[in-house]
């Protein structure tokens, strides 16, 4: 087995974890290799076994830090490779186990005592080109400008849905339902469900609702004002500006992101999560 | 092809196309049978053709009236009939044609140009017995005194899903989602989805939100409260009231309600009604 | 100056520290009158200090309690006396003390060194009479049947201000808009205010939303459906049913609550309460 | 009496209107004047009467349009003149005549047959200066980057009021409770009331809720995020970049917007326009 190894840049705490697991998986006989970004803020690794997220070719990562870190490596890697998540960010929804569960979780994972948690993603098509990473939260659309509402119209499997004057609009999966999906006033969605969210953000329309649409359809989103740029957001941390006349469409990503579990518990594993949100 | 005629019995107009209906299908040729209540209400009908809606034996049923009217026919048939509904109601979620195309739907049904949309019901057990009737909007478990909050727990397959004070707790279909779950903050959801929502009904606490979960799921709700009576109330029109420790589990119904439609359009048809409610 | 007792009765901790209050004052040499309610739960009072709380003529009541507790004191004693609150509930919006500051706080009375915050309440009028006990929270109109929704017009200074169907309609103050007028999904509103909230109760119709209008408005509730009882409940404590037809009015009371404060605290005392509700 | 006239400057019915009332008032002996950007799009208008709005020095503005052009006057005027608002936008909340009434609504301001509705402003100042237009609507502090939340804490009279994690947040005025404050979840706030919304903007906790509080507080806002830049929009019209460490303070301004009304009618002429927010 293989594992690739990645850190939260900005605690140090995390850093240091993510070497004594590389240590201890080197000294335990199995092939590892770091992300250079990691790298960077912790030289300590062998310069031979660093790699950039794109050319992970590995059985696992093991991500330290929180779902900011986990974000990132679904952006990057090419390959559906399944994550083990410890948690060094705050909520930690996506992450599986707390530091000090670290090496007990190792173990399991290299007995084999787990499964695989598979969750779907949602691919952006801009002008019918798939250029912007999957989104394993959210595709969000949002004005260009912050407190200038945007005009809207999005059709589900080409039947209009609504039309909304408002902030913008969440797409989200139903791991991104606790996220900025439910910012916007939308459900927790069981993440087990085949779902897709669709949630306008602070619209002018009292009537405009947020809803839950089959994960299989496509979602097509246009902005109805020429002169008003718009902002593709991908989970938070890919964002681009997009021309008024672009056409957006959302559609069930081929890919899943994978991560590593050792209960296929959710209740109140998540929804306990949500009254901790601050 | 038998026929069974219901018609809303508290307006005029839908008793008489109601009986149009009947004498246009029985001079085509067909069987016809009418609800007893329906014949209350307007006797000319022939004696011989009524029928209380639990003995319905026929292929489709022409529902004059609105969704309280498919409510009714939903709660008493012991068979799955399929319904074709003509709006004298409101706003019509469930009914799929206006009275002024009560003829040419007729000859489309007729002629086999119809497809079935099937939609999920949900069956409640009390005390492990199931002696309600199948709930096709939503079961809700509601404070036996108005505006006295009840304290409930409720569980997703035996995991703790939240536990609230509160009004109550609405679980609803996707049928049901335009309804009480609406009202109490939850989302549009697209009647093809096989899931559940669950609502409470204005929570204490400010994190207890709407949550959607797989339509197989166990969903045991129980009442912390020794001394407070609840009541169950199926599609706001079955009522029950429950002794304080009576245990309730509400999962997906072996039984589908079944509807004649002759579009599968969704967007913008139930999207736009939400914006009709008042 | 004369002091009453009131503790909650269902705690015997309450009950216990209420007598030692009392204890404390009479060997202070001060006039101490003690609930007759309380007296039932901890029979070690002097018979001769018992009154019920209609007859308490006194210059302070020490409630030893939750919100419960003082909403009782409001509705039952006739004069406008200031009472300090020790919290023996949850949150406590009302009460001022924790039981270990009780001494502290009773010098802090006799030695002058507090102020009184004034809080307006709400005066119901049916069919122009005021029959039922002034609310320190709210007045809530609901409908007599939970799951049934009834059908309201109501009016400020006889202007139309909503029409609504839903399960009622909180009319609140701003020491109530934590309430259940929050739960309807009213804002917090800072207790220094005359204003008044009004908030339909899970309205069907996505438009109407809580207003808050000048405290000294003439709200007039009408119930739109002929033969729908209608249940009208103050503070959560009082209940009365109301036929169909009653004219329901609610204004500015004329009395007010007043509470003894250390403090002239508002931020973050109560907003971070907000947060503890559960 | 001296005139000024103001008139959308998209909308050509508006500047035809505006030319109308121009030559009807001075017809009638007035001295009128006109903003020079509405006489940039109709030049029918004699060029010795053309000012800028910063120079407007009269008794009444006739302003021809939506709110946008009230609140670009109110931004750009000097004194507080008072406005009649003839609607030639889509809801009109601040207008207070439609197209047809223009003559008939002018006689009457001429005869003396109105009276005067003062609004509130807010006026902010950023590190203490006031170098911002008063916002007649709103003060809306927000994410320089849509998509990216702000972390940032608020004060009342220098208590902390909450903490939160948002898209921004909004501090209405009760004009300004029908706008964004609104779509971020406030209530309708009556117009006569001296009270300021505090509305987060789609915040990750989900007990951060609206707030009303006394116009007269001083509101303080703090970004606790030291890299993090956040913008300013006053009204939605006049934008400023804030750097991250930027003291924000919110309190009554001295000046008052005035409006010409002929009625002073509160409901349901204003409630009744929520519902038609699209």
């Amino acid at each position: 087995m293989r594992f690739g190894i990645v850190a939260r840049r900005d605690r140090e705490a995390a850093l240091k974890l993510a070497y004594r697991v590389y240590d201890f998986l080197r000294v335990s006989g199995y092939e590892v290799v770091v992300d250079s970004e990691t790298y960077e803020h912790l030289s300590e690794f062998r310069e031979e076994d660093v790699r950039p997220l794109e050319d992970f070719d590995v059985d696992f990562i093991i991500a330290i830090g929180g779902d900011g870190t986990i974000l990132r490596i679904e952006h990057r890697t090419r390959k559906e490779i399944p994550i083990l998540g410890i948690n060094m960010g705050t909520l930690g929804f996506l992450t599986e186990v707390e530091p000090h569960e670290t090496f007990f979780a190792l173990t399991k994972l290299l007995g084999g005592e787990y499964h695989i948690d598979e969750r779907i993603k949602l691919r952006t098509y801009i002008n019918g080109e798939s250029t912007v990473p999957d989104a394993l939260n959210e595709v969000a659309v949002l004005t260009g400008i912050p407190g200038k509402i945007i005009h809207l119209k999005y059709y589900i499997d080409g039947g209009l849905a609504d039309e909304i004057r408002a902030d913008g609009l969440i797409i989200s999966t139903p791991t991104g339902s606790t996220g900025y999906a439910m910012s916007a006033g939308g459900p927790f969605v069981d993440p087990r469900l085949d779902v897709v969210v669709i949630a306008p953000l602070a619209p002018i329309a009292l009537s405009s609702r947020p809803m839950i649409v089959p994960a299989g359809s496509t979602v097509d989103v246009r902005n109805m004002a020429a002169n008003r740029e718009i902002i593709l957001a991908i989970d938070g941390q890919f964002y681009i500006h997009l021309e008024p006349e672009t056409e957006i469409t959302v559609k069930l990503s081929p890919r899943k992101a994978r991560f590593v579990r050792f209960t296929d518990e959710v209740y109140p594993k998540y929804t306990q999560k949500i009254k901790g949100k601050f």
